[in-house]
């Protein structure tokens, strides 16, 4: 068997990541496919301490971009790695595209530092496909807030999403051999079959 | 008033740096200098929250290598900048060179990661001084044998800890402008004296 296909789900708040991340998996499971379905940060039980940790208080912004390659290297090297080389898929609920949008585009740390850290904390490792849910912050955020979910995240203003869908906006047009655009403010069904679409023309030999 | 100095104590298990600190600072408070004596990992609350995670469970070396830094940057970020700032001279047991002799010369991490990671979490942030007490390791494992306290690193073979010292001594050969060796064989009080000698002579105005 192959090498397994790495997928990830990006986008803002209230664009439905982990909804489509369960959605998607269940599509390729149902295609007779090996899935890992996981998320971040988290999906491995060091990286879930440091997620309580992230979520817990408040951080200088390198720090919080350290924390999360932390996790993610965790991630990586203990569940993602393996879960490839098996030749499982792997469904992840946000990567590193949301570092470089929250902490780079949305807290202001350097770029330069993001892509210093990240390229130590990856050695290589890179999602096959990147499918970016775009949605206008304000529709996220009224989401989120019907479901009474905020977090810390949720609570920083407006300008600050703003400058997040600016970040995936530019992740999009900088590598659009990887990412793909979806327009999450359709209903749940219309962006999942956009999704399922995307990754049978990408990544599924006809 | 000028800005402060940052002076770092390095060295193996059992080298004698927690009681060689807290005799400097003491020593550096007696002539009338306002100092900060600190530690790492730690140092500041979100930083002591990573330590607790460092200590309590085994972690893939990038990504120990990460949250060492991640604490770091909290720590230089909210209590060593502004402290130097203030004028206040600050004495740290151990530093980035902990992490590059434990991580990259023990347990194998790569140098060029871990040169990433410390360009980006230190951002220009340099020792003036660093104190570096080299015992041979089965001295040092005797001392920690001896009073008792035996953490995972104390755990870890002869070996690993030949390694370290052998990470030392490479910064030491490296940085001979930042870097001193202190021979921690000898007795504390003995020790304590060529300390206070190397930072009168290295630091301050006759």
């Amino acid at each position: 068997m192959g090498r397994g296909r790495f997928i990830t789900l990006e986008g803002g708040e209230g664009a439905g990541k982990s909804t489509q991340a369960r959605t998607l998996a269940g599509a390729l499971a149902d295609a007779g496919l090996p899935v890992l379905l996981t998320r971040e940060p988290g999906g491995a039980p060091g990286a879930e301490a440091v997620r309580d940790l992230l979520l817990g208080r408040g951080w200088d912004g390198i720090a919080e971009c350290l924390l999360h390659f932390a996790a993610r290297r965790e991630h990586a090297a203990r569940m993602i790695e393996p879960a490839l080389a098996a030749g499982i898929w792997v469904v992840c609920d946000r990567f590193a595209d949301s570092t470089l949008a929250y902490q780079v585009h949305g807290q202001g740390v350097p770029r330069a530092a993001f892509d210093a850290i990240a390229g130590a904390a990856l050695q290589g490792l890179r999602p096959d496909l990147t499918l970016v849910l775009d949605v206008p912050p304000g529709l996220g955020m009224a989401r989120v807030q019907a479901r009474g979910e905020v977090n810390r995240y949720d609570r920083l203003d407006a300008g600050f999403h703003e400058r997040v869908r600016d970040g995936f906006a530019a992740v999009l047009a900088a590598e659009p051999g990887r990412c793909l655009r979806i327009d999450a403010s359709a209903t749940a069904p219309e962006v999942a079959a956009a999704i399922l679409g995307a990754v049978t023309a990408r990544l599924l030999p006809a």
